[in-house]
This record gives structure tokens, C-alpha cells and sequence, in this order.
């Protein structure tokens, strides 16, 4: 059996009493390292487990999988994805090779982005679509983001940003010449996410949203040391959100006054806050 | 401090072993029972944690939420939900008014239906936003969600539709007569939900979507005789997928061939479902 576990946002206790059991007693545990990271080491997962870990990364897991699966077959086999098994789409291929092979395959779920950034304070039922937002580089900068953004804001919905995160890259340099030496890893800020998409608004012009348009700037959800801050996208174009992972929340017009109530607590500046509010919102 | 806690979709052992410990030492475990229900009883998690578990009923936290917090503020008190802490209003309320009473609250993540409804093969990122389905009465027949579906699928979104349940409730006579009997709990099926978006289509007939839209059944989702049914709603008004809890899934435009793949395996009629995909989706 192939079981898919779930790790949950922050550290080794966020797995579930049913996930840690299957890790205890499978003949293999895998750690899948390249769509998302942990906040914690291998090291710390091996301790709590009393298990070896063996980190899957893209090449592993591009060239190995049936590998993998294979074992599977006879043998109990785990692995774990931070968050919830269904949060990439790599995990769906995983599931439909398994499939292909008959290899019985259970899920063990967890909570992810997807539903713990309900703790910014905005009801999950009124956020649309979510985005992804890439580094950009001179000669690329996808903004395919920006139509889905002002799709979500068009019929009043909010809408989660995930930002990239570069983990084992190569320079040109050293992926022309076959040398396996990679990058430190990357992890884009609240900020340079703010950045970046204020830029695209410069350039099309379209007012899916606006330098005021609020915003809020999540980091290391679920984490003892989480942190929210609100503002405007100009405001979080300038915040320090600390250590990875971040990720934004882009309001819509679609908001309680309840919510707004909970989301002020966070505000880098209150008045600067309620008088974006108004701006956009309007009174009611 | 105030411990919000998620015990996920379905048993005692999706709480999180960081969970688990809070409820083990807290002074008091209340479990909140009106949002939503967990698929097992109080007294196999009272067996499990070896702790008595008070339930926290509407009643109970409409008019005694102050004394949950205010004990509170000296003593661990833990506040298990199911699911994530953040799927419901009344969690939000729950956390303001800790606010201000000045009483330190911390959540403890699960998953929930917001996020593991990616079981059901679809990509999350291209979900819309949610919308809620009640049982329609003789009088009452609330259609809100219809121009909410409606939004998101001329957008390409697919809409996770919630299902109603009802628990303690009171027929009109006994409440007008102050007695605190009540009716047996109630759970919509995804046949139902399905019966009544095209009752509201065939009223409306402004095309949000026919019955030869395709659709997803869930039911018990996260427990291991969860269940998909994929097929038009035509079909899903006819399907039975079971004992509670059940949700629905309506496809939107935005979908790729690998997850039809995938949904494909749970189709109750493969041929009635590759047609209405291609009469909907086209050969693009």
C-alpha cells in the first residue's frame, strides 16, 4: 500500500495521530522536497519518528517513481507531503501512475494553505480562484495572474497569492556543463510579491486593483510565530515579514464588518487601513 | 489560553499529535456540535483521550461562550472543532470576543472540506467560491447559491456546494410551546442538493448550468469508505452515495484532461460521462 500523508504547515507534532502511526510501522518513508518545504529539518522529522527519512526531490521523483510505486506493491510505503496530499499537481500524477500500476494507495489529509488561511480573518467561502505569482527575471514575467485576479475582484471575491519558492536550482552556468552545484534556496517576500504586482498594474492599466487596495501579508501560518500584517499593496510593498514561508491574501469587495473588525488587528497602520477601506468599500 | 483545535474530517486519530497533547492536559474539552458533526461519538474520543469531553452545543455557546472564555483566562481550556478551526463564522465570533476579553487564543489546523475536496481530482486553484445548500421547505426556497454557481462558471470555476444539515432542531409546536424536544438530525444527500439546482434551473433558466452538467458526489469524505460518484446532475439526482456526510462538486470550464482522467475512474456511467464532457467542454 501507498500511503499519501499529509505533514501539515509548521513542524513534526502537526502530522496526525493516524499519519504517525503509518509512518511507524511502513517499510519506507519518503519526504517529498520539491513543491513545498517544512519549516523543520529532516533530522528533527527522523527523531520524532525513530525512522529514516528519505528525501524525494524533483529528480528522484521524475526518475525514480516507479521505483517507488513498485515497492508499494508488496510492501507498505510513505509518502509524506507537506500540507495536504491533494495541494500539487504532482501528487495527482503520483496517484493516477498508481492507479496504472493497481497499487492501492490511501490519503491521509492535513490541513494546508488552502484552508488554514482562513486564520487571516476572511471567510473561506468568499475567496475565488487562487494565483501563483513567480519571480520575475528581465526576460520573464509571466502575469497571467493579473486576469485571474481581476476576475476573482470583478465579482467581489478575495484572492489567495502563493508565492515561488526556488529550491535546487542550477545556475545556466552549471546546468550547461552537466555540474550538479546548486543555488541557495529563494523564497519570495510579501514584499517583492506587492512588488511585482503592482508593476503589472502599471503596465496594463486594467484596475483589477490599485496601490490602495488592501492586502494582507501572511507568514509562516500555523507556525507558533505566524504573523499577519494588513495594508495596502503599496504598504506591503515595503513590510518585513520575517523568515519563510509568505504568502498574500488580496482583498475583495465582498467582506463582513465583522471581518474587517478581526483584520484591523493586523493593520501596519490603522488609519491608513480604515481610510483604504472606505476608499474602496466604501460605506454601506 | 484558549486552544481552538481541528480534529479533521472523520475519526479520533485526525487530530494532530500537537492536538492531541493540548487535549490531554487541558483543565476542560469542550466539543463544539452545531456546525458541523463528526463521524464518530463523543464516547470513543472521550475512550481515546482519555478525558471527559463536554458538548458545546448552540445553546451552550450562545449563552455561556463567556464563561468557556473566562475560565479561560487562568486555566487550558481546549475548543475542538471539526475540521479546521476556520470553517465556520461562528469560530470567528468565538475569537473576537476572546480578543476582548483579553484571553490568548491558539489554533491548532486541521484539515476540512475547504482543502481536502481536492480529493475528488480537480486542481483546488481553479475552485470558485462556495456556496451553501439548504433544504428547501414548501415556503422557503433560498436561491442565493444560483448566481453564486453562476459567477464561477462563467468564469471556467467549479463550485464546491456544502449541504446542509440540521441537528436539534425543534418542530414549530414544540418550540411555540417552549419544550425542549427535538426532531431527529437531518443530512442532505447529494441527490437532494442535485434535485434542487435543477428545480432552481428550470425557475431561473438563465443557463448557470443544465442537467447535463457534470458533477462530483462526496460522501464521508477522509474516512476510508469515502465515495465519488461523477456524473451529470441529472444522474446525481438519482445517485445514492449513502450513509452522511455528503457535498457536490460542479465542474466548471478550467479543467485538464488529467484530471478528467481522473475523475473518469469514478464515473457511474463512463459513456453518459464522456459525452456530457464533450458536449459541455468540447474537443478543444
Amino acid at each position: 500500500m501507498l500511503y499519501i500523508i499529509g505533514l501539515g504547515l509548521s513542524n513534526e507534532k502537526d502530522i496526525t495521530v493516524a499519519g504517525l502511526e503509518i509512518v511507524k510501522k511502513a517499510e519506507r518513508v519518503y519526504l517529498e522536497a520539491y513543491t513545498s518545504i517544512l519549516m523543520i529539518d529532516k533530522e528533527k522529522l527522523e527523531e520524532f519518528y525513530g525512522r529514516p527519512v528519505i528525501i524525494a526531490d524533483r529528480e528522484m521523483v521524475e526518475s525514480s517513481s516507479d521505483a517507488i510505486l513498485a515497492s508499494s506493491s508488496t510492501t507498505d510505503v510513505a509518502f509524506l507531503v507537506v500540507g495536504d496530499p491533494f495541494g500539487a499537481t504532482t501528487h495527482t500524477d503520483l496517484l493516477l501512475r498508481a492507479r496504472e500500476l493497481s497499487i492501492p494507495v490511501r490519503t491521509i489529509h492535513n490541513a494546508s494553505i488552502m484552508n488554514a488561511i482562513g486564520a487571516c480573518g476572511l471567510q473561506l467561502y468568499n475567496f475565488g480562484q487562487t494565483v501563483s505569482m513567480v519571480f520575475f527575471t528581465d526576460s520573464w514575467r509571466p502575469a497571467s495572474f493579473y486576469d485571474r485576479i481581476k476576475e476573482n475582484r470583478d465579482i467581489g471575491l478575495h484572492t489567495l497569492v502563493l508565492l515561488d519558492i526556488k529550491v535546487k536550482e542550477q545556475s545556466l552556468e552549471n546546468m550547461a556543463r552537466g555540474r550538479k552545484i546548486y543555488e541557495p534556496p529563494r523564497y519570495m517576500t510579501v514584499a517583492q510579491c506587492a512588488q511585482q504586482m503592482l508593476e503589472i498594474e502599471a503596465e496594463k492599466k486594467e484596475g483589477a486593483y490599485s496601490p490602495n487596495t488592501l492586502a494582507i501579508g501572511v507568514s509562516r501560518l500555523g507556525s507558533l510565530d505566524q504573523q499577519f500584517v494588513a495594508g495596502t499593496l503599496e504598504q506591503l510593498a515595503e513590510a518585513d515579514l520575517g523568515p519563510p514561508l509568505h504568502s498574500l491574501v488580496l482583498l475583495g469587495k465582498r467582506v463582513h464588518e465583522l471581518e474587517i473588525d478581526y483584520i484591523r488587528a493586523f493593520a501596519a497602520d490603522v488609519e491608513a487601513f480604515n481610510s483604504a477601506y472606505e476608499m474602496e468599500h466604501g460605506r454601506e
